[in-house]
């Protein structure tokens, strides 16, 4: 896999696929990942081909590969996989003013068609003909090189590196939560579940300034691994759904505080069960992780109290927030990054076993 | 039962209570209501003394007489009952400006502290401190006369009735619903529940500018009424969960676009499954019924929707905006008022079984 | 000028213009407008070819023909005028599914760009990129025939007809001011000023259910006029920008309560001091009219009352919101077309003529 | 003025008033302030008795000084003066459970009534029943002791010095300012005016997340004083309102981002044109200083831009906010306490005349 081609792009010289096939990893079956040709489509006035440098795996591409199926989605096709992702631009379109070959930049996954309501409104992460890298039918990023628009792709700060820069796409998660839940100085936080959803969302509520955050866990080492990262305090809990009014006591004792907003990143009876009865009156739950589809939760008592439960679908306009704290320090994700691959067949396959295998593994990443 | 002490009251010669005793509906225990004296407090300077003259029964009331609790609050001690109420102002403290004896008045029933951080943001309805007509160990209204302070005493505009003022009460509920939903005439509202909140939230979402409203029941009478009070079309569903689906369907055909908002005024699992499942990306689910307190919800579909769960706790700030309403014919109350009684030991016990027997009763009122 | 060709494109058969030359009505230079051939752009993917039907003039279309400017915006090369603007479908591109020949649609005249930041926060009015009708040095819509995208073109209910489709332009200038000021049942409305702008700000206040709307101008018959169309109350002033301190006292006496939302359609230094004099404490004042462009106003004494001044710039989302209006009834915008005339040369100067005397016009309508 | 009745008072004794006489700083006329006897009100069962111990002057009170006028209020009679003010629990009423003799307090100074709808939306700041400390005819707290609602006293963190208490109030300016204007970590600011409401301002905007805030001021020390309290960058400008375009083109250099929202925080002609070009559209420009009444402004091209204009007056609900900021060191408000004095009649006249003078003095303080 040759990355001579880079210095050809670099002079703006355009397609150089004589030289160098662009290669990618698809998803065949189940357990079935190969690296094999991906041929780009061509590149629009608005588009960008961009050399792919660092890609991490995400627990959805883990399920894809597990099962070919994430929530409705099922794949039915090969398709390329991998979504969180940053490079080098090779090549731009003919009206492409913001970017030039050679520039960094971290792409947001998402194109939305705006032609329907929800984009005009400025929900365009709702919009129903969205089309996401390695959602299918539509392909991924884990290639030598992507054809993307040029308006989805951010600048990186010069002291933002790469692999940072593919971590904007995990980092947008916990910053769209906090931004529908509307965190603020004001906003004491309580975070259900230490997983990568967890870490992320919680970093975020700490950059918005939120001034206290409790996480909650059913694991030392997470829990130690959220302390570490910023966490005001943790509470270890059991998964017994009976324990949730004693671990309320606790939680609250632990805040110190009344519980403003509550973030259930893991999505479970228990977790939620809790996150409702523990958020004060008028407070928010925001469910971002997705454990049980169907739930059996104290939901009347929580709207008696008027706490709101709020949805999580993806991000939108993330990216450049989320530089900014890359940039201005608020925000430190290169502890996330536990573990390293290079983009040959044995490495992706590795890769996606310890992502898969969980254990100290938070977020695996490829360096291509 | 003398009334002939309005006059006095009504020339503001102030306290009458030795020409004549108050009466008042006392809650002594499970299905046992007696009329008994109820001596009434001083008349604090902002206070004003109020001769009732309509009080209607609420669904809660008649919990509590049949079960001595309603939610989390318990009957320890007798209590005056009856929290929906309007009358003519008998005397008026001394700093009270904004009134005169004489004066007919809508009662909002909830005095909250003012001194808490939820007061003073503006949410008072979720006043920790809140002392609230019938909610233990606080009395009732359901009396001759009461005392209560002017702020919370609305003028009715000449053309609004004393029982349209009592009805003030349930239609807050559907005020307070609409205004947290946020409808206006942009939003195709789905009302699960033609029973008294399903209605009377029905005739608000109409007064906030909905321009399509659908309503859903099991019941063919409370269906027709809804569609006879303004509902643009109705859906007659089963109680079985398994249906859900296949309602959602015939919901979506018979709205003919899509549901921004749904109030889920029954709220049992399957009228929230429905509502979750039936609401569109970006939009709201209302929880306003209270049938189930655990639930069992496809929660977290709906979450990735970023479909929204509101939750309601009675009202604020909200007798202004219904007297309007019913001063500018925008909403009419009197069709809900099915049963009308005196106040007298015989009548309280008959309006009570009344309204307990359901059926075509829907706000049973009493006329003082 | 000949519209035989309507039945090719209503049967899709396409391209016609070999048989009909595209006519439209150019701006010249000062008062020089002339009918010539406009040559159509290709038919992208997602456009229409749509045969114009109806166009009103607009305040701006006669400033650009009386200076060859407006705002900042200067016409420097020959323009097709025209924007409020409503016709038949002709032709669709190959990616239409919302759209057919033979439909009968209103034109929203801005194309955004999508890929700025206010685009993508669902402020596309605001986009610095944007393409609108017959802003200089985009061409307008007097034309028998435009391309337009599909997006932008809403299908008419079948009770609503092609000029009322036009009208929903001017309607949505008021339908955004009144959406930005957060008009609803509980808002009492002030508006200043009876011109055009003033009226359809008036008709959406009222669609939004304000309760009380107060009208103010200088001119009787303008007043008698926003009456008919359904003002509660009228206030004739003077120019005098002595008068306001009077004025203000009079307008409260006609409001008969406080004033919450001011929306100032004429813009002047007099009409801004009333606007932001009036308003209640935590209130706002809307300028949407022009009159002057620096202002001489209290604006430190309404700040101290926490008024804010809210700006618009055009509309956003608002087609379908205005078409449920005159659906509905709840705007009938007819009464406000006082003027009709053909696509002739004779008739179109003579129309604009019309248009620009004032006096009796408010809107003048052009049949196609 | 003997202090040795603290022991008492700490100790919880209660009324000492035999052995010492409160004394205070009475308004007498122009230019005439003195120490005399203020004779408390009875101690209501929410109120408490506050021995002060830190009290800053404020612009409005040497304004007073120096007009017996601020605004539209009026001294008629002689007023104790003073507002910014923390000090010792003596005594609590029979109600108060939040705190008990020996607490360390801030006092947030405006009593509100309650009863009107400004107070029951949550803008208690607008309350036209407002009584206030040192506006007239309302008493204020630059005496030994005053009595005060309880929920109106916020006890001090450990780490929060009695001064820092004090520079809550007009740390509440800022924190009200960016809460309206919305300030978060995606908020570039602007703000006009280097003295002490744009100092506080600066620190608040800070506080909140802005991630990059230049401030503006025509000098230079001032500039460095902003400078070292964490401005990212200052410009300096003239007073020549013919400069303003030349201005905003340095500040967009400066900032090397769009303006989100600008503080003007000196309320002249000229500081309000910059504001307003300088503000990107879909901005804010928050109005806070008052430097002239009538204004003589670009308000149209602002509006068209949709830069909306949001006033300020005082704060709500602050003091809570502020006390964390102080707490968590995000907020340091020493550095603006330049000047302290002892509460004798010598020490009073010298430290007003400090304040007047202005020059290096940002906050004078009391230590009484």
């Amino acid at each position: 896999m040759g990355k001579g081609g880079m210095s050809h792009g670099g002079a703006g010289e355009g397609k150089d696929g004589e030289e160098e096939e662009n290669m990618a990893a698809w998803l065949l079956g189940i357990n079935s990942l190969k690296i094999q040709p991906f041929k780009l489509p061509p590149l629009g006035p608005h588009d960008v081909r961009v050399r792919m440098k660092a890609v991490g795996i995400c627990g959805s591409d883990v399920h894809y590969l597990k099962t070919m199926r994430c929530a409705d989605f099922i794949v039915k096709e090969p398709m390329v996989i991998g979504h969180e992702c940053a490079g080098i631009i090779e090549e731009v379109g003919s009206e492409v003013k913001s970017l030039v070959p050679g520039d960094r930049v971290a792409l947001e996954p998402g194109i939305s068609c705006w032609r329907c309501n929800l984009c005009k409104e400025g929900r365009y992460n709702l919009c129903p003909e969205m089309k996401f890298f390695a959602t299918p039918p539509v392909h991924g990023s884990l290639a030598d090189q992507v054809v993307h628009p040029a308006d989805l792709c951010f600048k990186l700060p010069d002291n933002v590196s790469l692999e940072e820069g593919a971590m904007c796409e995990p980092l947008s998660v916990g910053v769209h939560a906090c931004r529908r839940a509307n965190i603020g100085p004001e906003t004491n936080v309580l975070v259900m579940g230490a997983g990568p959803i967890g870490l992320v969302t919680m970093l975020a509520a700490r950059a918005f300034g939120a001034p206290r955050i409790v996480i909650v866990d059913v694991d030392d080492h997470r829990l130690s691994v959220a302390k570490d990262l910023g966490a005001n305090d943790t509470v270890k809990v059991s998964t017994n759904v009976q324990d949730v009014a004693e671990e309320v006591v606790q939680i609250h004792e632990v805040m110190g505080a009344e519980v403003d907003v509550t973030f259930d990143c893991a999505g479970f009876n228990k977790t939620m069960s809790t996150a409702l009865s523990a958020t004060r009156p008028g407070g928010k739950v925001c469910l971002v992780g997705m454990g049980h589809s169907e739930m059996t939760v104290p939901l009347t008592p929580a709207a008696a109290r008027e706490v709101d439960v709020i949805g999580i679908f993806r991000y939108k306009n993330t990216w450049p927030l989320c530089l900014e704290f890359l940039r201005s320090g608020k925000i430190d994700v290169n502890p996330l990054i536990t573990h390293r691959f290079g983009f040959s067949q044995r490495e992706v396959e590795e890769a996606f076993e310890t992502s898969a295998r969980g254990g100290t593994a938070i977020k695996v990443m490829f360096n291509l």
